[in-house]
């Protein structure tokens, strides 16, 4: 926010010239130079001003798929089946792996920096994108698994997801139905504004609207992290012995949760009840199987595509499509025994 | 092979114009008749010959990541690190999945279209390469994951891989040492003759040295795919109820044998052995855990990116790195009953 390249060349105690080299992607900087320097402009979200140069240079055909957060192999699959939709429609694929707070001016430095056409977003939080955060960039902007409460009306940018809270209250209520009155739910993280934050809500309303308890102290945090759910739920479940059943906001979660209620000498489904998210492939090959909200994977990627490729031809207008999701049922949730 | 442009677009049925204006990716084709045309220069392994255009136009910082085969969480991971890492050197990532027969063409296409100074090999046969392989394409290339069983002399690309002949052997033989004389395989298919050909053949001269059973009827095939290797393991066991132990060469179906076995109504690891292969995150939080081939996740993809930034900077020469794996014990794998 009114940041000049002199200030980033100061902080990083080198020359403008220095800095711009890196910006322009120069060879001639050092490896350890061009790191820090990079490290800069992303923590001070410094988006270069490079309109001249952009002007400079031909047209492109390439899109970009701008992916946050940690490795998903729901955002795995679905990044292959993606790209090699649009690379057959003549385009080519630039990737950005990313874990800035800041989406919108991460999207809008890389559409500028790589002078893409569209670009195609996997998760984020966008926390106040509105009509006027792609002002000036005239691209195609698709976001997939990105999920907003507001009323969707915007026309500056694309959508495509499910609705995570009426998934998160779906899931909630299935486990209430079969018995279970005392329900954890396992989240990313607190800083997860979007998709979390709404299954997180879809729980929270079923426990309200069947009178069951839930408090801050039934949330555990995951990072959608196997390895990470495991450690946590094994160490929740030793000062929670009265949970029956959890509720992981993803397969790779439930997965953790459901290895820690074994090592604790408990039976899945039997014993305490585990609900997945996602529907990944070995999700339904775990013993027990995992009963989980399997969303629409092919769907979310073909229509995406579809809707990218209207916006570059102009053929269409910006659109907010919610797909809906499925339970399916495994063995790892069960009746409650009284 | 000798074919040109106007081979392509008598087979398309259409105007040389038109293949032009495909080839150079602008945008007033239709989308059936760009799929179509782009299908069948893929078919033909037609290469553009566009060094005019590529004078025309400015250097870039592409670097590529080829991709080969169906989708896996250890190339996933893999993909997500040296993105990262190679972006923050300053290049932009250019990925293209594919499941061509000839990587070969497929490579020196994609780095021509791309203007690519540098590419990554995940996966792939590379049938038939030699010194002369990339001739004038002077660019970096490091292939990951692609195992070859020549002295590795080469020249002219670079390879970082582990011994996948001799991981084969010691999985094979510690099943073996378990008591276990009646191992079967679990291959990913039959056209492949890189890596898995090699974990494969590492199999028989363990069966071969312990003087145990090995013959095509213990060879299961089950495409890296979860869902497929359940069906067949399944299948097979139902005729072969001699068999004491499974070597997968994948994780994921490790993942599907291990749920084919419970659901026969066998104990994975009492009463059938399955070990399986890679070491991703997920194997270890299986119930029970997987006995597996680790392999070096972290080291392939720092080595692979310090090599091929080395290369691009004129520092190094190409190289043939082999780096170690690591049997990890879980309880997926024990001692045979008597």
């Amino acid at each position: 926010m009114g940041m000049t390249i002199v200030d980033i060349a100061r902080i990083a105690g080198v020359g403008v010239s220095t800095v711009s080299r890196v910006i322009n992607n120069h060879p001639d900087v050092k490896y350890e130079t061009r790191e820090r320097i990079l490290d800069i402009i992303r923590e001070n979200n410094y988006i270069p001003n490079n309109s001249a140069r952009v002007l400079k240079q031909t047209n492109t055909n390439n899109i970009g798929i701008l992916i946050r957060g940690v490795f998903n192999p729901f955002f795995a699959a679905l990044l292959k089946n993606i790209s090699m939709s649009i690379e057959k429609a003549g385009y080519s694929i630039i990737v950005h792996y990313h874990n800035n707070v800041d989406d919108v001016s991460t999207l809008v430095g890389f559409a500028k920096e790589k002078r893409l056409q569209g670009v195609i977003c996997l998760g984020g939080n966008f926390i106040g994108v509105n009509e006027e955060s792609f002002h000036g960039l005239d691209i195609a902007i698709v976001m997939i698994s990105v999920d907003f409460k507001q009323p969707k009306t915007w026309k500056n940018f694309s959508t495509v997801s499910i609705s995570n809270e009426k998934a998160g209250y779906k899931a909630t209520s299935y486990l209430i139905e079969k018995g279970h009155k005392e329900v954890a739910i396992i989240l990313g993280n607190k800083q997860d504004y979007s998709i979390g934050k709404l299954r997180y809500e879809g729980y929270k309303n079923a426990c309200k609207d069947y009178r069951i308890k839930h408090n801050l102290n039934y949330v555990i945090y995951g990072n959608y992290d196997t390895a990470l759910s495991y450690e946590r739920t094994k160490k929740f479940l030793a000062v929670n012995p009265q949970i029956t059943a959890i509720f992981a906001t993803a397969d790779t979660m439930a997965i953790g949760a459901a290895k820690a209620i074994v090592d604790l000498g408990y039976k899945v489904g039997d014993d305490i009840s585990v609900m997945g998210f996602d529907g990944i492939d070995i999700a339904s090959y775990y013993n027990p199987s995992i009963t989980t909200i399997e969303q629409p994977q092919d769907e979310l990627s073909v229509v995406s595509v579809k809707l990218l490729i209207g916006l570059l031809e102009n053929k269409v207008e910006n659109q907010h499509i919610v797909l809906e999701t499925k339970l399916v049922e495994g063995d790892s949730v069960k009746e409650k025994k009284n």
